[in-house]
């Protein structure tokens, strides 16, 4: 994979074929930060106040799981997803409480299963689809492409952070 | 500004408008994560390992500085520009060091210095440029957008380090 190119990438449109070699890139860095991690290390806190790299493993998948919801089939959680992702939609006291115990493979599975899909459901549109726009209740605009790109600015400002606890996980 | 659109951006073309829409993005989100911060905020050290935000907003402005001079001029630093951000192009003991005492002004004043370079630039190249490769010694391919796509991760990644940072400095 030519993962310091962004440009075209088989099987998408040109504005979306960028964005996915973006998307990969990030996510390639992500796994970077995870590698090797053990599931005492993946429940590391420094103190009260953090967040686990296991939770902030999981809270990326499960922010793009709300963003496939969003952009892709403009609608709501659904029950099951509610049920399934709760726990780390924001991190704070139930994630750290119930996010532990996973052995790294637990939190690349669900990373990559999220990550399939929204491979899946951006190659069935087009550039037109990624500059929709939609607007907030104050009336302002913002597109797909904006929301995509914010998805993978939440991930990488987790994976900092990623970056920083693994520096000091034991 | 239309803060939350990806897309064309008056005085680029197509594809660099659509970079420049990025960054601006992400230099908000840095700036908002900086706001109202005190000298002492700005100088606060969780522990000895740690950067302090006063030293990750330098090595921000910093690395900008490195990939102007890589990606508009081809060349390397100049001595003047390794003296003044030398400190910072690497976080370690001597930015730890040699970053410290500043009110937030000082920070933002070189971010915005440093951008206002990189923005002059873009206007004055093309898509093509965007494009335009080169090659790491092992052949990887790499372009110009990947290498700005690369200074905006930067931005976030040190961007999540340093909103973990204000959360916990006094």
């Amino acid at each position: 994979m030519d993962l310091y190119l962004i440009g075209d990438v088989e099987g998408f449109t040109p504005q979306i074929g960028r964005l996915v070699s973006m998307l990969n890139y990030v996510r390639h860095t992500t796994l970077e930060a995870a590698e090797g991690l053990s599931p005492s290390q993946l429940d590391y806190m420094p103190d009260v106040q953090s967040n686990t790299i296991g939770a902030l493993l999981s809270h990326i998948a499960a922010a793009e799981v709300g963003y496939q919801a969003a952009t892709f089939y403009e609608r709501d959680l659904t029950a099951q997803e509610k049920d399934e992702w709760g726990a780390v939609f924001a991190l704070g006291d139930r994630s750290r409480q119930e996010i532990r115990d996973h052995d790294l493979s637990y939190y690349l599975a669900r990373l990559e299963q999220v990550r399939a899909v929204t491979l899946l459901e951006l190659g069935r549109r087009d550039d037109a689809w990624l500059e929709t726009e939609t607007t907030f209740r104050n009336g302002q605009r913002i597109n797909n492409y904006f929301k995509w790109f914010h998805i993978l600015g939440h991930e990488i400002n987790h994976r900092g952070q990623i970056r920083w606890l693994r520096a000091r996980a034991r």
